[in-house]
């Protein structure tokens, strides 16, 4: 079942992204602009299931890397996925034949998605995250012990750095590090590898799910929540307003917090939300009600927008919501990666449908 | 005329690498181990003037990056330059011909001589900055536009990071970035060329004539400062006792500067050495006495060993002498690139020979 992104459905593509970014990936409006210009120039870009795709076929996850704060000041050059892509071809000897959003969330649901189009290449309809999240060792192969390496970064000039590293957590350090030197955000490619071997780590579907979901945000009249919830199982964590933001970008990453004030039916509750890149723990009365690997969305309580990171300001109204994880990130392993320790919390997971009384309120 | 290097001349060539090094390019001891360990395993090493290769023959110029504070206890795996150089055959699709080191000083100079034993290739008698100097474009090919990209480092791991960037300023940054990242020192290979593009920027015969020096040195009785300027022409600054030595390591560089009080016929005087990497200038009364890119060394007074600057220590009874700049370092561009202002001082290069009156005491 191939689907296809044309200038009519990439709008409602940008929009999904930012709901399952979970506050991460970048925020998507410089993608969309780019993927526009290139199908505008180049026409449609199909995006087919993983089972459409030979064994053997060469796959390119690529996407940005970096603090989303400097990504929306530091513009891609629009050629970075070329460079990704011949890098690749000339270190395995053939063709790339897919090209696949290394996460589906913010600016990496779209910008692959230009680079694509420029390739004359389709889209896998999957990705190794089934959300957003901010390290190299967070991605599903990483589970399955498959190398990131080669991983290629390029920058807005051009320049290119191949690592091979010793593991995936060597492969986050030095990958970062150069991130860093570049300016705080690059181009990259991650986990090359064939469409056989991607079949396991694969989380399938996402790019045609976040297109449904934006189609029903746009289509919603006068209850987008109830949109989102058709199109996505959902918890309502609490509504309120942005009292307060704290943002700092530094080492490749932006980590900060902000304070929403409960209003409505929330009234005289106070939430603290936390982020490194994506919203990592929602905090109420100094306990966890939400947290990594469950998927953390502030919506704007009017359009039902996702709400970035980098895009929080002070009065917004907001609807706190969380999607469940992807299942692969609840194993033993998956929390190892990704769980609310991996970040430095001291703290288990907890899957936030057993901890918000009621379940889904929406 | 072919020289050999073996487990005899090589003390020699280590002794004349800290000589020439300018303080510089890391104490040479463990690459002397290194290459006694390789020559003693798989026989003595061909060195070569560039003459005697053909104009294709791929050359592979080669050494450690980073702080020599660092380097002397980060002990490379051994296997650094058959990895460098698997890297560049994939980049090139051909064999390696030729092992150069990229600077004929400290280390560098002694551990190229391991890795052409480890490959069964000849080194060829020259390098690129007739000398150590601490920055990735202060090396010639710089001076006639060439890059230094594809430049490839490696750490004891064997993870690799390979750099093509816009220009050889974008690639010291990112190596040094990564170099620093990886513990403070590297092995790599820059500018890598053909032998037809090396005969322009080559310094030839750097290596036998380092080797010419260790063996003046060795055989010297009593007096070794009449010893090496029979090999190599100087001009003596001053000696003293080191009173004082003050030296920072940090992003890939060691930083510092060592007080050196007069003795014998210099009493009263008060000489101050500045260093990055290698020594950068001796200031007496606040003026300078010798600049980069003349060759400052400092020579124990009693056996005539140079003194790289990780191995200076209080009490150190030595010689300051000076070395005249290989002559492309003192035309306009050279000094652009490697002369006092590009290491941040405000003052012009002056010949040593024009400073020193007097000219040679030795």
């Amino acid at each position: 079942m191939t689907a296809r992104i044309d200038l009519d459905n990439l709008p409602a593509l940008s929009l999904g992204c930012t709901v399952f970014a979970g506050g991460g990936g970048g925020d998507p409006r410089i993608g969309e602009l780019m993927a526009m210009v290139a199908i505008r120039a180049l026409g449609p870009v199909d995006v087919r299931p993983i089972d459409a795709f030979d064994d053997d076929d060469l796959v390119m996850p690529c996407g940005m890397i970096g603090a989303p704060t400097v990504m929306v000041e530091k513009i891609p050059n629009g050629a970075e996925g070329r460079v990704i892509r011949e890098s690749y071809e000339r270190h395995f000897g053939r063709p790339v034949a897919a090209v696949m959003p290394f996460e589906m969330g913010g600016i990496n649901g779209v910008l692959p998605v230009a680079w694509a189009a420029y390739a004359d290449l389709p889209l896998l309809d999957g990705d190794f995250m089934g959300r957003a999240f901010p390290e190299l060792q967070m991605l599903t192969p990483h589970l399955y012990g498959m190398p990131g390496s080669p991983a290629v970064i390029t920058d807005e000039r051009l320049q290119t750095i191949v690592f091979t590293t010793r593991d995936n957590v060597w492969l986050e350090k030095l990958v970062r590090n150069s991130v860093a030197a570049l300016g705080g955000s690059a181009c990259g490619g991650l986990y090359p590898m064939t469409v056989g071997q991607a079949r396991r780590p694969a989380i399938p579907g996402t790019v045609t799910r976040a297109i449904r979901m934006g189609e029903a945000i746009l289509r919603s009249t006068d209850d987008p929540l109830a949109a989102i919830a058709e199109v996505a199982p959902l918890l309502r964590l609490g509504q309120g307003k942005v009292i307060d933001i704290e943002r700092r970008t530094a080492g490749g990453f932006v980590r900060g917090s902000a304070l929403v004030e409960g209003l409505g039916e929330d009234k005289g509750r106070l939430f603290r939300l936390e982020f490194q890149n994506e919203n990592l723990v929602v905090i109420e009365d100094g306990e966890p009600l939400a947290t990594v690997p469950d998927i953390i969305t502030l919506l704007d309580i009017h359009t039902g927008h996702g709400i970035v990171t980098e895009m929080i300001r002070y009065g917004q109204r907001v609807e706190i919501v969380a999607f469940p994880a992807p299942e692969v990130w609840t194993s033993a392993e998956g929390l190892l990666a990704v769980g609310p320790r991996a970040f430095g919390y001291d703290f288990d997971f907890v899957p936030v449908a057993d901890r918000v009384s009621g379940g889904a309120r929406a």
